[in-house]
């Protein structure tokens, strides 16, 4: 990217605007200092200002002059640098092509362009990929993990927001050896808004209050990503268990990870050497990331201390009794799971700094 | 027992009735076609009626004329035919030998008659049993599996909330040999009143709503019963790896299972062979069972479908991508979780009908 | 009606059952000693059984064998004694006309049959009274107030939630001149499950958890049938104001009504003499009625006392400060606000226990 | 105040920094652009980082190098230019004095400084005034009716959660005279964080979820500020009906008043002439305002839209059926009800911009 792209204020769009995901986008880059929003789109909103649709960002000085309008790529491409696409996976990919080729920038939050094979997205997603010739230009959009090729990028496959919970903290254990590359469990919480601002009689208030369940057991479509990613950390192919269950929070993913160390430990000794190694990993992978945390004595991740924030907390525990470690990670889903991770990329491709609007 | 005591409207007292497995354990009792609540204690609220402790039960003839009172032994077992022990571990021990010397059957609600093995409590609870010789007489009160002694016992551990959630789904299982003993995995989620009626900090509204965390990991005090059931089953000794997290609801326990199947299916063909025997086998255990209900097509256990009843929830998943069986549970913890499951023991020491004040 | 009507298990249908009314409806009906549950419909669940419906009732031995089927008049009129309609407003009328015309008993739960003037109704309700002519022959069914009414009814119009919870603290009170009819003020708080089992929007998890709001201020369409009741209690036409709010409970309404003594007191002695009137007039009206609840002392009405009962809570305080008088009042708004009410009434038209099925 | 005293950096400490409203003074104080924590003091928590008792601050800088200390007065008055107190009523007031004779700037988030009359705070609080000689010092710090005194208060008496609610809509009308003095009604409900970090059973997660209720009728604390500031407004003394209540959500109060024109209008045309007035009265009060969202068209206030800001939001409608003026507010009770509003303070006073650290 040419270097006077760089550091001065960029001008953003972001197409579908309304739900989740789009209201935390704006959120965010409401506040941006580098990010100035010049267009929303909604089609069911269009033509009313974001204080209209979104009451919260009242105090904004733009919450009256935005106005939503109907996502036309054409002009949408004249007016800004960088389109975010907040779109249901199938319909990201038709504006992304023309967005390309118009010269945008475009950070797309859907599972459009995360996996490199369209055979594995049509297997999880059920129809063909729209934009197939797409999938080589994309970088996966983990900053943690992806910071180098993120710079490069012009086309940003923000990651899912169970995937995030599970990638950044089994990532780096497989890439150091540590742990197996089999048999790894990941058991997943997440908040309603997980589910979209969807009118299904299964997010209802009463369906949702007062009920925990597990949901799309054995396959859910975050696996194509998640195993895609951690194979590529393993250098190998690996399968692994993955389960969602949906819990009465408005925002969160709390996920468990079951993994077996690459070399059995059979004493105190051998444990405390293991200890020090995972340490030492984690410290090595993220201990100069801004946004994550890692959890030391006996704290334990709780949703409500990342809630609104781009921090994922990380935690584990080796088992002396099962010879197991045990990862857990909370994040918030709308903010590291998504929108804030996609500003975060934003702010590393456009060469402002990283913690730019997440602080 | 002799025979004059079956079927016969029994005496019941509560000892230690002002917690949530106590209220619940009232609850039930009230509207018990054979069962007469003659004492409820409770060193806080001696003196109060049981009205004025707990309004819901308003309603009820002896809401306004049962009174607590202080934990009287002597005066107790003069009442009370039966006597249910809703005490913390420790303390529950204190009440049941002189009781059971009086000539009354009691129903513990607490750890400390679960395991068989003393050394065991202390190393999980961290203080000496406090009445051991009574641990040989002391059936574990898991009426699915324990029937037979259950209606001939004098004392009845009644199972942790946890451990119900665990134990009914994978005993049968472990029992037909069609999973391996070693690598269990439960990932448990629970309400917050699992955690009882205390006045703690971690427990207030407002630490509890919009948060999800584990805790307690790796080592709960629950797997020491967990374990001491399953290796029972399994006919060998062993260790599984549990994880409990808190969720912001009043009631129920979600337990996800991951087991590995002792016989490992190459193919469609095998993978539906197995799920057949796996089929048959929970049909075996639990088709006539009144309080487990087996979840057939794409149903999936939900806390909802089973607040404020005694019923189990049970369903699986073989997973062809990992070759591993999932298996889902859901209860009310302070029903079939507590409460309920004593009140189901009640129910067939005394010969009643086995549903009787649980339908 | 005559006598051997009486007190003989009756058949019961329950048209619209798929709804929060209809389920509650199910719940109560399938543990009435003298109902026997002969038919449920749903347009959209026809064909499939109560149990894949309504996982809860499981464990009811009619749960896999009582199907829900397409609401056909004939038929119902054919299975059934008594009619419940748990259907919108507007719809329910098109099926009592025909019901009732096949020697049905009808218990309403919509808004169709509790005004006397089809003109109000058009007001309130935007469209013409669909009968007319059924107006004349309904009954509202609040127990409390209308209890010989309803031993002769053959079309009960039961009550809305919001109106119990204001018409049975208020009525008394009007009745015996203790307090105005004017400058009734009614601040009613109610759970999300009032909304009923819509996919809309407005009523998503995440739209309504941590959200606390006011809606159709200052007219909304309860108004009706409160100032209708309340106006024949005074014997006066009287208007009230009315705000109801949605909380983010599943269950529940909790009214606090602001009532202006009809005498002035000035002073403590007038104050507790007053005091002592009030106290006498809800003894008479509710000092043996199974399913109010005056609270004494400090006791202040909570939704979770109730919830799941036909109780309704009643407090009140007189302010020496403003001279004014407010009462309280909790109930379940699926339970005594609707088909817990509707099922008293059936006991009492029945002639069963009127607290059968209900305590 | 001196001029060089305005808009340089100021150091600031928070006394009690462990509560609710004390961790969102600290979450607001370390992103102002002017504002240096210096210090957070806590008895139970002294010695421990700011990370280690609020891991939700984890990414900022201050979070590891900020340690709680004991609250010495002596200290802390070395180290900070303005003092916030976020104590209990009582004990405020015993920092309040050393503090102002030590040079600092004092603003108080408790009752202690809120009235001008020790004989009502006794009447109110139930014991005698601590310092009643700084009581005439005090400044009630609600921005919009008191800018000019802020500018140049020493001590600041920041407003309560539930006054905040009821004055800033109340206030201008009064003052205009479009409403009568007489007769007022406030009912509120609140977020159980108003109750403060408490470890009491009555705000236990169980306790509260599933629950709505009033407390404290018909006499709250709060009223005696209400009215005092009520009156002043009013330029007469006023009594108003005021009921709070106990909403399970974390956070925001709704409250809605009923209020009686002082010109009873008769007609359509008259009411449109008094809304007008009413429009004009607000706009003319708040149309400049920051931090008052004055609600159009069909919008009503929800607290889901102020949570985590310092606004509050404002609608109204007149009834024609009762002729009573309905106003409904919402808020975030520990931002715009709290700590946000005591920031707004600390701006003024120190001439930041207003909105420094709030927006």
């Amino acid at each position: 990217m040419a270097a006077e792209f760089k550091m001065k204020t960029k001008k953003i769009a972001v197409i579908g605007a309304s739900g989740y995901s789009g209201e935390e986008l704006v959120r965010l880059l409401l506040r941006h200092p580098h990010a100035e929003l010049v267009a929303v789109t909604s089609r069911q909103n269009a033509g009313q200002t974001l204080e209209q649709v979104f009451p919260r960002f009242a105090g904004h000085p733009k919450s009256k002059t935005l106005h939503f309008t109907e996502p036309k790529v054409e002009l949408l491409a004249k007016q800004a640098d960088v389109v975010f696409l907040a779109l249901p996976h199938g319909v990201a990919a038709e504006y992304a092509a023309p967005l390309l080729d118009a010269g945008c920038i475009v950070i797309d939050l859907s599972a459009d362009f995360r996996l490199q094979s369209p055979e594995i997205y049509k297997e999880f997603y059920a129809h063909d990929h729209p934009a197939p010739e797409l999938l080589a230009k994309s970088v996966y959009g983990l900053p943690e993990i992806y910071r180098e090729q993120i710079k490069k990028a012009l086309l940003i496959a923000s990651p899912g927001c169970y995937p995030t919970s599970i990638l950044l903290p089994v990532i780096p254990l497989l890439k150091a050896g540590l742990v197996k590359s089999t048999g790894i469990i990941a058991d997943s919480l997440s908040g309603v808004s997980g589910a979209g601002r969807k009118a299904e009689l299964d997010y209802l208030f009463v369906e949702c209050n007062e009920s925990v369940r597990p949901y799309a057991v054995p396959k859910h479509r975050h696996l194509s990503e998640i195993e895609e990613q951690l194979s590529l950390a393993a250098g190998t192919d690996l399968t692994i268990q993955f389960t969602p269950h949906l819990i009465p929070v408005n925002r969160g993913i709390l996920t468990t990870l079951y993994l077996a160390p690459e070399k059995h430990f059979a004493n105190a000794a051998e444990m405390e050497a293991l200890g020090n190694k995972i340490f030492a990993c984690y410290q090595k992978a993220y201990g100069e990331e801004p946004f994550v945390r890692l959890l030391e004595g006996k704290a334990l991740p709780d949703t409500k201390n990342v809630n609104g924030t781009n921090v994922i907390e990380i935690a584990w525990r080796l088992d002396p009794r099962t010879g197991r470690l045990v990862v857990m990670s909370a994040e918030d889903n709308l903010v590291k799971g998504a929108s804030g991770q996609a500003v975060q990329s934003l702010n590393i491709l456009c060469g402002f700094p990283e913690t730019a609007g997440l602080a």
